[in-house]
């Protein structure tokens, strides 16, 4: 089958990395999709520039409607952002009977009303799982991953530019404008700052998440919007002496029998909550469902391949939808049976992680350079070494066995070797005659 | 259009939980499916207690058979559990036409390639998002959500049994098996935990999770397993002072060209991650993608509300399937257009939120209880009050302006009450000749 078509109207960060994730991971795309999904055709006012991504092969054009008017294009992706253009785009799109991505939160949380009433009649799909938190699949969560639940509250961090100045002006107990300058040199902050820094931007995202939670029409005109511009870094401090944190959110409540809250505002949050521990500029989002209780997303919010990934992703499960049988949409093990590959699960001394090992010692001189002379051998560099006065340790080790007064405890974070390499090491160390008994070996995994 | 009718096999905790919350819910999820869906059938060998928890008007039989031969029955959720009698039933069903639901992890990681193969020849889709991590929609994520990505690789907290016993052991410095006794007590492990210790069940879920992942076949012979029981209360002590935690971890890694790595083992886990501030039963898992960088889902990983909201979400993608044309099948706003609910989104002064005031004071007598007063008149409760010395604040305070001696701040967290209530005793404190200039309100939401 040939690839589904898709036109790409305006090619910036996110159209750039849509293009470039796609053309990288194009045989695992189709193999999960069942058809292959190629971009052949690019509108930007800057031509130069767009063909400079593209490169060859791909139509660049400077006008958006002669995608609309291509009758081989299937979808077409709309990241030109804002109600202008984009919503006219849209809505010729959707009218050409094309399937629509969209990563405007603008757009729909202003006119999805009409947008989606038009794609409904016209029987295609408006996705926009990129509009809200970025890379984060938040939209099918809420929409298919949770549809059991009566959906009590949602809060997110939902701009990744506040929660960076949020997270620097409590680490470095400046106030917000000196960070915002920070923020706008590092580029987590745009020249004209203020849909992020006043709420605009979340309230966009939260409208949309308060009418797929509740059912209800998007209503962006009634939120409630206040930004972080007012906030002094005494408040930070002092919410951190009363055990919070002061997080931007979005929030939407249901309040039975009486409506909904929508809002967003500088909001104290309990330190121990994980959303109170996301920093910088990454996004999450809190939603308790009457059945499933509080579950939480979070990844990237923003950034061109973190939101390549949601646009990527919705044209997916639009190609899913076109190509397959309704049996076969999701394919159970998410490739399409034909194409799983016969790759081999290792054998664990082929693994590679770092290691935490305790080492039960006689508390002697050398024998902490006896051990690292054999990780040193095994091509294993150390990390860190903790290493324990006897009088520290004596007596005191529930657990591991009573340590006596000439006997201490050494510890040793290693970085990465394979596990076949260890387990070499661990012999000899466990023969050196200063070692005591067996060596404990935990697995260390970094999770960068 | 008629329910969609479903016979469910084993009505034990997570049946009933999905018995009760789709009774409950039934509005809701119906207008989201575009159908409703009915429980008609239930198979249970103790017919008196299945009785019990479904009333009148549902047909309870001993038999399973029975429900799998039954012509209006159109889905069979499978929650008896286990490979012997569960695997044969869910390819009976199949091979009757069934779409089949389960939550069952062991019979899918150990016989999934024969039964997927089973369903896709028949046309039938085998569902199965409870199987990992409870009512966190996290086979949605990495089968829907990330198609964009070439995974790199995951980590995962999916057993709540191990992850409450690790906590307790750090929390309280107790070692495992006094911990194992009172999770038993409290029902968080059961009689035979031997399972979820010796990470049996966690190599069940990676197992499923690798697939899907890295599209390969259910390859759990292969699995690396290690467990919590020798794990020391001492070596959680040493991890923690080189800043690091201990958690089980089901992981599997892409290593390109080579294979993957699937294994489950205690792994020390960097303390600032947020997956190491996981605490107690719950679960999580982190992905990394090429495109989306890291992402992590949290949520309950059991128990039978949470894993009847993913047994649900599985008989509403069926049902959205077998009931909705293509373009249709998921609603735009998550719910069917015509059900869209006309639900206000409420005025500002209508919300409902706790409150953290910072009064600038006169450093003299009485102001507290002035202020305290107007809170308690207007049935505001005061949930924490931080007032500072004037030596401390005074000179220190950037952002708030300059505090001369004589002045302090007063620092308020209330509990709930609406902004109107709220915006009412703010003017009347600002009244107060000891109040200088405007009060600092910061709403605050506990998330819990």
């Amino acid at each position: 089958m040939n690839p589904i078509k898709v036109g790409l109207l305006g090619i910036g960060t996110v159209g750039g990395g849509t293009f470039n994730v796609l053309r990288r991971n194009q045989e695992e795309i189709q193999s999960r999709a069942g058809r292959g999904i190629a971009i052949t055709m690019v509108a930007d006012l800057d031509t130069a520039r767009a063909r400079e991504v593209v490169g060859p092969g791909v139509e660049v054009v400077s006008d958006a409607r002669a995608v609309i008017a291509n009758p081989e294009i299937e979808i077409v992706v709309e990241l030109i952002g804002g109600y202008g253009i984009a919503k006219a785009l849209v809505l010729e799109a959707i009218a050409a009977g094309k399937h629509v991505v969209t990563a405007n939160k603008a757009l729909l949380a202003v006119h999805g009303t009409e947008i989606f009433e038009a794609a409904q009649k016209k029987g295609v799909i408006v996705a926009f799982e990129a509009a809200v938190a970025g890379g984060i699949p938040i939209i099918k969560a809420l929409r298919e991953g949770l549809t059991a639940n009566r959906i009590q509250w949602i809060a997110g961090i939902i701009n990744g530019t506040t929660n960076f100045i949020l997270s620097e002006m409590r680490d470095k107990g400046l106030d917000f404008n000196v960070v915002l300058q920070e923020a706008q040199r590092l580029g987590y902050a745009e020249a004209d700052p203020t849909f992020d820094i006043e709420g605009v931007d979340a309230a966009h995202k939260a409208t949309l998440m308060s009418a797929i939670a509740f059912g209800i029409p998007v209503q962006f005109d009634k939120a409630y919007i206040e930004g972080i511009t007012k906030l002094a870094a005494t408040d930070i401090r002092y919410a951190e002496q009363l055990g919070y944190r002061i997080k931007l959110l979005g929030i939407t409540k249901r309040r039975e029998g009486e409506g909904v809250e929508l809002r967003v505002h500088p909001t104290l949050v309990p330190a121990k909550r994980l959303i109170a521990n996301v920093e910088g500029a990454m996004n999450a989002v809190v939603v308790n469902g009457d059945a499933v209780g509080t579950t939480l997303y979070y990844g990237k919010g923003a950034g061109s391949e973190p939101t390549a990934s949601a646009v990527i992703a919705d044209l997916v499960d639009v190609t899913r939808l076109a190509t397959s049988d309704a049996a076969h949409r999701v394919p159970h093990l998410a490739f399409q049976p034909g194409s799983l590959r016969d790759v081999s699960v290792l054998p664990m001394d082929r693994i590679i992680t770092s290691y935490y090992l305790r080492l039960r010692v006689k508390d002697e001189a050398g024998v902490l350079s006896q051990v690292t002379r054999i990780l040193a051998d095994s091509n294993i560099s150390i990390n860190a070494v903790l290493q324990r006065e006897a009088d520290e340790v004596a007596g005191t080790d529930a657990g591991a066995g009573e340590v006596t007064p000439d006997q201490t405890d050494l510890i040793i974070l290693t970085h990465d070797t394979t596990e076949g390499t260890m387990n070499k090491a661990l012999v000899l160390m466990e023969a050196l005659p200063a070692v005591l008994g067996g060596v404990v070996r935990i697995r260390k995994e970094e999770l960068a």
